[in-house]
């Protein structure tokens, strides 16, 4: 039987980048001139280019065309793992504090503001100040405590998408992702508890397990596969753990993917051990290749709190996250309502009609190209690093681990670097227990422009 | 020696008012009328005209000139005060949350929306506007952990006229002062610990409280001055108290404004017993005979924590507060940044620019204009009630306290009054220990328009 005339047509591209009639980064033929050359309609030729750009071939680059993708480099990947740990209380210093503070922004020169804004910020921006003009009365009453119903809707939405049959009523709005672990950790757990984190994890939740005076569990995570579920059972029979903290998609800061046999297994053992699981998915709509489930979607008991935010993906300046509590979830509320009574109901109007009109959904798409285009080029920049240096190379998220030799020393170049006008991310901010200091988290979340690269360039001098 | 001609006219326009020429509520006649008339410059006139206004006597209403005021109707005072108590947990019903939810708009009518929007909201909501066009690349970065030092600047501007040298490293912006009063509490005491607050106070401290595994010792307060100094002093005596609440302006519910005198002891009491005082001063801009010095102005030892937002007197969806944490302010923004990260930059800037133009000096004192109108009003409604009532008569706050005869339960009240869709505010809810059973706290922060009216005479039914 013949093949059909979109995949002849797909072959045909496929071996002329092969055979290297089109090197990486070239221009493909246009639409039209594919269409003329062989004879075919537009439909079809927009049908092979779809197939090629989904199995990551080629790139579409907006108002441009399509181009031969460039083949990421690669890395040999981060080897040290942490050892199994015993919980302690956490303690974070003054100076990773402010390190933390910096590092925020996921940028080596936060001070170097964009001058461009993409224009779906543009958009978003305008659907908010509709919302400011619409708002009426409003200006005197409070938003409910679950936060803007229309938002909440179109959460729902987005998370059917992703396995998980959501409804506006799983959903309470927080002012960010952060909010929403405060939240989910000051309901499950009481000053003393024991909470597994991963190592290397985010540094924000050391930071709220101090605040709440609870001690951290560290186990140890694959920066491929994230959290090692034999260790985190061993754990469990050793020590009461009251809630685990996990970030199953895109984890900072390795960029770890959880398979789905792993987030089934820890769900097990959640219910096994009557585990509260904290899921931090600020990162799951990030994946270029691929937006996983969320682990919520796996939930059957209601032990997953789902916490995330429109911050990494859209503005962090919206200050809007959200966190969906399962059997925690009235508590939640009851906790929002009263530390905070409420959220500004015109942003959230606003954000909820760029997502309605399919402006979020369009900005998200472009957003993942460019977060892949920087991650590239940043591996680029990397392999021209005098020193060794093993790296993952994530399929999403904001950023790269990097582990030096081992006798750098990363908070000693913290200060070198900030001396240079460079933030960078230290390995030991990302555990309690003074490992990973060879180790750095290197964000891609900023195009590599001049200043940019002339920042990594001085990096890697001071790394050598 | 001769008075001067405007003070003629004063006298002249005083007895007038006097004699019933012009009776209560009766317009004046036109600046251009009073100029004719007496052959007077515009600016003699206007000056006259001020002095009466100053005095109380007459009210100028914008575009409509100047009208007689109208005395406002008095009850007595509400004679029912708390007894002395001891610390105890707070837990709050189910049933006293969902009417806390439902005051918090200060509102009979909740859903009634007001159609028109004051000149100020939309000078304001231009600002935003203008805020977030402005924005740039800054959505991708996250505000200061203390929040926007343009706000902060004209925070503390607006301070110095109430006595307090403050500067803008004084002021931590949060999502209104339910937030700020959270991170007060958060970092003064720990669980179990003992917090003075006043009976009949604020149930969203008392709902704080309960959220924080805090006890309550209630300390009596006065309708008319506030918290019973004596009384604190035993209570002091007697039990290891952490933190004291107090609201020294306009305290809601019954409107209480502490004099100096007490001010002072209270500061002298917080220092012999190493109490933190937080002050609630939410109200205190909205006094329109006048806006008293805030306690942290006397605060010699660090120990008063300020807090306070903008909600009550210009934007309740605007989410912005403020806490100045003296001693505790490091932890304050520690706990913030963890806690939330940040706020929205946009939304502070704008507020800022619309404070730096003035238009927030504008709008506060036609507020009060209004805020002042809206009382009288009620009072005069009240007096055609059917029963015998004592209420307060505060010079500020968006509410007054009402005393009906003691067989009247206004808990059961609330759920009849939601039969018929009017919100009301129980006297019990603003204390722990059951207390203000036949009190209710009424507002007059929204326009009494027909239905409102209507609302209020659908209540007295109720109560009669």
């Amino acid at each position: 039987m013949a093949l059909p005339r979109y995949q002849i047509l797909e072959q045909t591209l496929e071996s002329g980048i092969g055979s290297g009639r089109w090197r990486p980064g070239e221009r493909l033929p246009s639409i039209r001139a594919l269409c003329q050359e062989h004879s075919l309609a537009k439909v079809t030729v927009q049908h092979a280019l779809q197939r090629l750009e989904a199995r990551g071939l080629i790139e579409a680059r907006e108002r441009s065309g399509f181009f031969v993708s460039i083949p990421p480099r690669e890395f040999d990947a981060p080897q040290q793992v942490s050892a199994l740990d015993e919980p302690r209380p956490v303690s974070v210093s003054q100076i990773f504090q402010d390190i933390m503070t910096r590092s925020a922004a996921f940028d080596l020169l936060p001070d170097l503001l964009q001058d461009e804004v993409p224009a779906g910020i543009v958009q978003l921006n305008r659907s908010i100040g509709r919302a400011l003009r619409r708002q009426r009365g409003s200006f005197q009453y409070y938003d409910e405590p679950a936060g803007n119903p229309a938002l909440r809707h179109q959460l729902a939405l987005r998370f059917v998408k992703r396995g998980w049959g959501a409804e506006a009523s799983d959903f309470c709005i927080t002012s960010g992702c952060q909010q929403a672990l405060f939240l989910a950790l000051m309901v499950t757990c009481q000053r003393g508890d024991v909470v597994a984190v991963e190592a290397p994890g985010f540094y924000g939740v050391l930071q709220l397990l101090e605040q709440l005076g609870l001690k951290a569990v560290e186990i140890p995570a694959s920066p491929a596969t994230g959290m090692d579920l034999s260790a985190l059972e061993q754990t469990l029979a050793s020590w009461n753990v009251k809630a685990c903290v996990v970030s199953p998609s895109y984890a900072t800061p390795t960029g770890a993917l959880m398979p789905p046999e792993a987030r089934q297994h820890l769900l097990e053992l959640a219910e096994r051990h009557d585990l509260a699981v904290i899921e931090d998915d600020i990162y799951g709509e990030s994946g270029w290749l691929s937006v996983p489930d969320t682990l919520k979607a796996m939930d059957a008991s209601e032990r997953v709190i789902h916490c995330s935010s429109f911050s990494k993906m859209l503005s962090r300046d919206l200050r809007l996250g959200w966190v969906c509590g399962g059997r925690w979830h009235k508590d939640i509320v009851q906790l929002k309502l009263t530390s905070q009574l409420a959220g500004s109901r015109f942003v959230q109007e606003g954000v909820a009609e760029f997502c309605a009109d399919g402006g979020y959904a369009a900005f998200l798409k472009q957003h993942r190209q460019r977060l892949q285009l920087q991650r590239n080029q940043l591996l680029d920049e990397l392999a021209l690093w005098g020193t060794t240096l093993r790296a993952t190379a994530p399929q999403g998220g904001l950023a790269l681990w990097a582990e030096l030799p081992k006798h750098v020393d990363t908070l000693a170049l913290y200060g070198r670097a900030l001396e240079a006008g460079i933030v960078i991310t230290p390995g030991n901010l990302f555990s309690v227990s003074g490992q990973f200091s060879n180790c750095l988290r290197i964000s891609f979340a900023h195009p590599w422009n001049e200043q940019r690269l002339t920042a990594l360039a001085k990096l890697s001098q001071l790394v050598c």
